[in-house]
């Protein structure tokens, strides 16, 4: 079993507190850290503030090495990390290989931010009180950062937080989940051996009531939280003067549309259905498909869904595994034998063995149902058939959720009207809504969350523009 | 006596309440108007919703023809609304007409920008998963818009809320302050004969605690308010799941060093405190002066401020006139009190009467005094000489404020110094912390605000991304 | 007859060469200008060069403030300058009208642009080399411009030259055709009357050799000419060490595919094909039509075109009168007759009477005729069916020529496909090639022209960066 | 002795003409190599027009990885790389390195940049026109590019064209310098590594005649040439329809204020003055020299001069050493000699060994001596004092030269005048005019050059914008 120390102020440490991490494919103990209490959190605070001035100074090319570093020692241990972040969050090996190399990806597309950071320069003449004068802008870092991290991506969405700050040149607390806190942890040791200031970067498990500290407390100048509705839109009221960026989650839909490439439709919706057991935010919830290829594309569907690989998350060829706990593998079940209760037809699955949740595909559905209309975040997917195109953008919109959409098209009307209408973070052609690349802007309207991230976004939420009104 | 009617859901109202507006000058009732209700509130909101649509849908050449059409009938009424704004809010009639030209200029900013509204288009094909991918990233219309606006800039503060919200397609409800509501509601009737959608513009007096659902109610996307610190920092935490820009004050200051020219100096420095008696949010509060030349600079400001022409605000060459009600001079008056029986000396004025405050001029403060450390909001300022030019930085940045600062030096080196180091969101080179041209960035840092203003950085708060990811 | 006399050095003059202006229509003589000399463009680019400080010093405010008077006169007397423009081209007034409005447009943009002009603010820390240093890029004005205009868009194509030269701070000295002078030398009586330095704008007509000292001229920095591709490129090799910028001819092309709205596509297509008698460089030339729509489009198509009203171009109901002179219409009769004898079948007009040509619409044509393959500059369409999508494109391409392009489809790969494939400036998709709006990048490749116009592109041509490299 | 065959066509090869190459330091030949003719030349142009459509098509990943290889390869064999580029152009080692350097941060910046390459959107609805249309401009390869560098920076003159045609997807024949083509052959070894098509780089030594075809043939679509003026000129007029950018020459100047730092100038004007011999394009020429400090900075600058350390180029402590050749040396010699012949007064140097100069300081000089007016490339520099600051920007830019200027000075008036009225491609503060860093816009203004090299300037200028107008 490995040992994690918590990682404040430039060092490791151990707690009072132990954390012991267990996989949750077969229940082992496979990691230990230490949780963080108030006076941990009251050190990295401290000693975050205390070298601000010191990172806000570093010059570019040292932030660049400092995030190539990170990104290059992260590539050399590639299968360490995934091994260890497939034990904690039952993430199968191929798709925590995937998510391995984007958190290289976004430390790289960090690096390279961080020699674009935002500036503008403005002539101020456009009256004559601005004769002989011109604007610089530039962007300052605003300050100590508070991140928040869910157990669905635990390495990549803390690095989404993690490295625009070294970017920006904010120091950051990062309060990595619970569950699966260890793949960040060994991110720390990396980050240790840069140049980077000390107490930079803090990455603390904390227990919720010490971890909401970085919610309430003003010497954080921003939250940024990835993680439920529920929890992300009540800190927003209790942040203070803070900035609150908010990533949440959604019941993402897809549109199937007759000119559509059934085959490619059907290949991508399983991934984006099934893949991390739904655990993901804009996990396929939700497909409609239009009446003509219905019967077809489900078909297909189902066909595929049932030859799923089911297994340990260690071995390459598992496709699906447990899901995170029992708990919520229970919770998944009841909604869909609510569901089965209320009219829907089970296509495939709707079983549960212990933390396995049966790869599900229902039909004949109702909006108000749990399974379409909360986020589901396990493996079920719903079908259902729409006539008119305005028809399926209107389902698609329903409730309380706008994250990412795919739709499958060759038609330019209906991307033109789905890009117009959908209300929805990002809309995704002839791909699914599972589709992100670290660098494109990402995030939710409505319930979904506030503000974006992608490394640029991100960034930009980090900083806070300052004008410098000078004579010609 | 004039009546201006409340204007919701395109159309002109009176209600149950009548709001009659005084001169501040002679407590003369000058003109009528009525305060909405939770019901005609509801009636706006309900009416902006319906809108929402058909306003988001306008063609950028539309919106440009609304907002050059307002900017061209404020410039032939250029004369009756200065009249208007100087009579409702008692300041000087050079000051008024100033003010309206910039409304003017506010709007032609913005029906350029309307035609220039953010968006990206990003290769998305910097990883294999990207490859034949594209990123088209428009903004769209963040919804309807809550706009609190305050009683020092009654026009052109409104219009920073307004103008903006027009431009980028969202439906406004703008609370002008209940002291000078009737220069706004003027322009409502310029606004009706627009081809806007009607509703898309609301304006609307109402008491605090109806205006206060501007804040907590969840249909409204974007709050934006300009005002008090107090008042602004609380409804941040009122606000529920939208967004908010906070407009605040600040006590800001202004350093002279001994590469100044201290004629251009003083003269700058003299508007910056005095003009519009210094009810303004970047008034220059506090003047720190290099000790070389701060005998010099003292006597020869000294000398002008005992110069300024007091009197009827509606006379071209008044200078100064009373402030906006006898509670808030009372209150400057005590601050002053307060601080001369705490060592400062009195250098100039120090006099009340009625809600005249004679043009006043301190030395020997300290930090902790309120005429330094809080928003004064008068016409007070301090002059403190300083040795070290870090040290006038530090002072400068002493306290909760950050708006801008002003700095008169021909020293590169310090140029770049108070741009790195002060705590604002603006540093003016040899001019004043007044100085504000339309179009660029303003806004404040700590307890200053939240957000920036000016044309295009209030029209990308009124916006949401979304991204069409496009195959190639 | 009205006169108009040359404008030079900001004063109008008579030369010793007359210039009699004759309507194309009718032969009847309809003004009087002069043509300058040596002499008289000598003493235009040495007063240009006189004022080139003092114009490059021009608060963006006031070239503002130039460029939207000009903007409103214009409009102020949109009828008169459409009818003369209409005399002297023999353009149908309702063309005529809407190329007034699109020049009031050009004037409106580059005022517009004249306040965003480019400027960039880098980092240069991007090593050790570069810390502590930031580098500021402004764009100056290049220098004196030289600009020739040609007849078919006798006021608009020289705005485009002029408009962009007032918003850089470029002195420019114009030469219109001298065929039709006279629109821009009614232009030049409204720049005048701004407070533009005197000799900022010069518009003179000029004999091809004295004209062509803007060519070989050192002290003019910048040639922007717009005209024949054989003129145009012999040019950039007698231009010296100055830049050139070409907006030349081409053969354009339609694409009208099988998902196209045929309707639709019909009647765009004709006004394309034939207004102003094709004497327009993105004029539809070619237009190839997918063998399943082929007959329909085409009997649509002719049938349209047989009903066009040809007439005296000041009335407003005249689609179509003369060419500019009888040498251009024999030269196009020569090759509709060529084509004719060498297999094309016509379908309408192939008749010349006088400097009249009736709408010819041609098929059965192949890819070496003239019709084909130079520039037409005539009212001649070629209608020819295609197969495959790919071929269609293979043929668009065919050729010197590569201006814009016109696709007709609702399918998104066709689009995609198009959008790489066409070597062209610009790829239309459900519309027509001689769509431009004035603010759009508008300019061909290969042989069609080199560099782009419409304003913002053409004002980066009128600068020169400059980089300031500065400490922090 | 090493052998470094050409390539082309992603091959290397020995050709019929053998060329012996010599280190300047002690005449012994070094490497071997060989010319290309005709034939090869043919065989590299159409074997870069075959891939063309391949290389375009590249996703920005593949392209990325490419460029970032090539820098990774150079960086492991730095000292290498060093050895031969001191051996063919005797650049002391410490220049050498630095250079190659250089060269990996050029391919890394293009790397970055390969991902952000040029694209606009635009909304197109600013008329009726225009309404729900809107412009994707999408900036396109614009094809074969021809490169001619100089013997001076013999690698990274060469890269600041090979890495940005890669980045811009255009394939490239380079001429290297037939004095210095070994370490840029080193480069194609490892470019051939890489997944490039083959063909995309070729590197080709040529005589005169042979290469000059680059600048003549129609196949090529821009010429990027970088050395002499006289050269460089003539090539505009011969390049056809191609596009021209041209690197060339310059006169440099610096002036010292009274401000200045004078220590800090001294040090860095040593260097700017005499590293590699004063064989660098913006090798500080002149310096003017406030009169209150010209006599301190002329003692200690003498001084520090006469300190150089001259010898061997290849080891680490060696300051300066031979020229390229002998006749340049004996053509520095004439140019000093005739200078002081008419008054110049000699403070140091003035001797030539061979092909050695010593480093060399005038003063009295006058404006039309060839010291001062024409580019000088060797180790000589001439010291003036001025009076009135805008006398010494008049002598500045006197002359027909204009590449980047230094100013040592804490006065902000100084840098906003010289800024604005220095006719030169970069003002560099505080710093001295060979400042450059890779990423920075660089270039010539008035005989100087034309267009701006900098891999994202160099880029755009090897791409073409191509509009899509869309419906929406």
């Amino acid at each position: 079993m490995e040992e994690y120390q918590i990682y404040t102020g430039g060092r490791f440490f151990k707690t009072d507190t132990v954390l012991d991490i267990r996989n949750p494919y077969n229940n082992e103990i496979i990691g230990r850290t230490w949780l963080a209490g108030v006076k941990e959190l009251e050190f990295a605070i401290k000693h975050a503030q205390s070298i601000e001035k010191e990172l806000r100074a570093l010059p570019s090319y040292l932030k660049y090495e400092v995030l190539q570093k990170i990104a290059f020692v992260i590539k050399n241990e590639r299968e360490q990390f995934a091994r260890i972040l497939s034990l904690e969050s039952a993430k199968p090996m191929r798709y925590a290989l995937a998510e391995i190399d984007r958190a290289i990806q976004t430390f790289i597309v960090a690096s390279e931010e961080s020699r674009r950071l935002p500036k503008e320069y403005l002539d101020l003449d456009w009256t004559p009180a601005g004769v002989d004068k011109e604007g610089l802008v530039k962007y300052f870092p605003i300050g100590l950062v508070g991140g928040i991290s869910p157990f669905n991506f635990p390495l990549n969405l803390a690095v989404h937080k993690i490295a625009p700050a070294i970017a920006a040149g904010c120091p950051i607390i990062l309060k990595p989940s619970s569950l699966t806190p260890l793949s960040t942890l060994k991110l720390a040791t990396i980050i240790n051996e840069t140049v980077l200031p000390k107490g930079a970067v803090c990455i603390i498990p904390m227990d919720r009531s010490t971890g909401n500290r970085l919610v309430t407390d003003d010497r954080i100048k921003l939250l940024s939280f990835t993680g439920s509705p529920e929890v992300g839109w009540k800190m927003k009221n209790q942040a203070g003067k803070k900035k609150v960026v908010l990533e949440l989650g959604g019941n993402a839909a897809v549109i199937v549309t007759e000119t559509a490439d059934t085959e490619s439709a059907v290949n991508k919706c399983v991934v984006a259905g099934f893949s991390y057991s739904g655990q993901v935010c804009i996990h396929a919830q939700r497909i409609y498909i239009h009446k003509t290829v219905f019967n077809n594309f489900t078909e297909k569907f189902v066909k595929k869904v049932k030859l799923l690989k089911a297994g340990d998350p260690l071995l390459m060829d598992t496709e699906i595994s447990v899901m995170i706990d029992e708990p919520n593998t229970k919770r998944v079940e009841e909604w869909v034998n609510e569901a089965v209760a209320d009219g829907a037809v089970l296509l495939a699955g709707g079983m549960r063995e212990g933390s396995f949740y049966h790869p599900t595909v229902l039909s004949n559905t109702k909006n108000d149902m749990k399974v379409c209309s909360l986020e589901i975040f396990g493996p079920v997917v719903t079908l259902e058939s729409y006539d008119k195109f305005s028809t399926a953008i209107s389902m698609v919109n329903e409730g309380r959720f706008g994250l990412q959409a795919g739709i499958f098209t060759n038609d330019l009307n209906q991307v033109n009207q789905a890009f117009d209408n959908l209300d929805v973070g990002g809309v995704i052609v002839n791909d699914v809504p599972t589709f992100r690349v670290d660098h494109m802007p990402y995030g939710g309207v409505k319930d979904s969350g506030l503000g974006r991230e992608g490394i640029r976004y991100a960034i930009r939420d980090m900083m806070e523009a300052k004008i410098l009104v000078k004579n010609r």
